[in-house]
């Protein structure tokens, strides 16, 4: 397989972690997600020296520090620091190898790029509901609330950062209904696309 | 196969319309497009007795005499009898065997179904304009004219019709960029969720 770079963005509880996770074992590929993406731009890109660096603070004050303090000199947010960090950490994966990425608006920040298939995973409430409450042992009225909330910050944060709408079909290049198509289905598609 | 309706939506220049095509083809099933559904729709539900019925029209004066009138004592314009009519058309199709049915909002006509795949294609900009020139014979500038026109009016149709938002990957089954994947990717994968 030529190099590839897969960034799954997804609907909460549409499976497409898992989804994701699969295609990379399958694929031999590594893997990305927020935990993993978040650490390695803990060790780099948010060290205090780029703290300090970018927002003028004292090391020792921290990000808890500053978080309460707003703003930095240039206008940047908390939020704005580590989504840069993120950003860089998602450019520096896509030039070294294969890979799968979930979530982090990789679609996006990726965009330049001509090795990257981007995929968009959702499904029908019942189903995401389901599953949510298996996952995290809810009640169905508070998965609907987990589901909401969840894709509403996704939504908010990805229309913020990118200037395009969360879900439209044409940012990504495939977008799959997991609840019609299957969980084994939709790897078997974005596998078969990987393999272009 | 089982019973299986494939509805395609699609960008104008994605070559949608050429995919449902030759899938049709390849499944050996009917193919509906605007045309067959409008002809259809014209010999029956649009006769003089259906204008006669919905619109209390004397069927002498026809649909070109009714456009000019405006609406009708219900609220109805021509449009919405047209569309009416098509409507009526794609349920008894889909009623009666497994086919692809190409635009005329037909993913959000069959949603109450379960044997519908909803097929959204799409694709990059250079690649539409590249399809429009050779189609039509026009210029790049025309070419980019033609496809925000024609897309414009297909939005703005279906988000009136539907009030759902045209393009937004939860209205469909699977999208793709057919640009990205090529129309052979594309036809390969709707055949593998029509076999599901």
């Amino acid at each position: 397989m030529a190099k590839r770079i897969i960034t799954i963005s997804r609907e909460f509880g549409s499976g497409g972690r898992l989804i994701g996770e699969e295609v990379a074992k399958k694929l031999g590929v590594a893997y990305y997600d927020k935990d993993v993406i978040g650490q390695i731009a803990e060790q780099s890109g948010l060290s205090p020296e780029y703290i300090q660096e970018k927002a003028e603070l004292s090391p020792k004050k921290g990000l808890f520090a500053y978080a309460f303090s707003g703003r930095d000199i240039t206008g940047k947010s908390v939020e704005d620091m580590v989504y840069e960090a993120q950003r860089s950490v998602i450019m520096e994966i896509a030039e070294k190898e294969s890979c799968v990425i979930i979530g982090r608006n990789a679609d996006f920040i990726l965009k330049d790029r001509n090795d990257v298939i981007n995929v968009f995973i959702h499904g029908n409430m019942p189903e995401k509901v389901q599953r949510i409450c298996k996952l995290y042992n809810v009640t169905e009225a508070d998965a609907v609330k987990m589901i909401n909330d969840t894709d509403k910050r996704r939504r908010t944060n990805y229309n913020f950062y990118t200037e395009q709408k969360w879900g439209m079909a044409g940012n990504y290049t495939l977008s799959l209904n997991s609840s019609v198509l299957g969980y084994d289905m939709c790897q078997k598609i974005i596998m078969d696309c990987a393999r272009i």
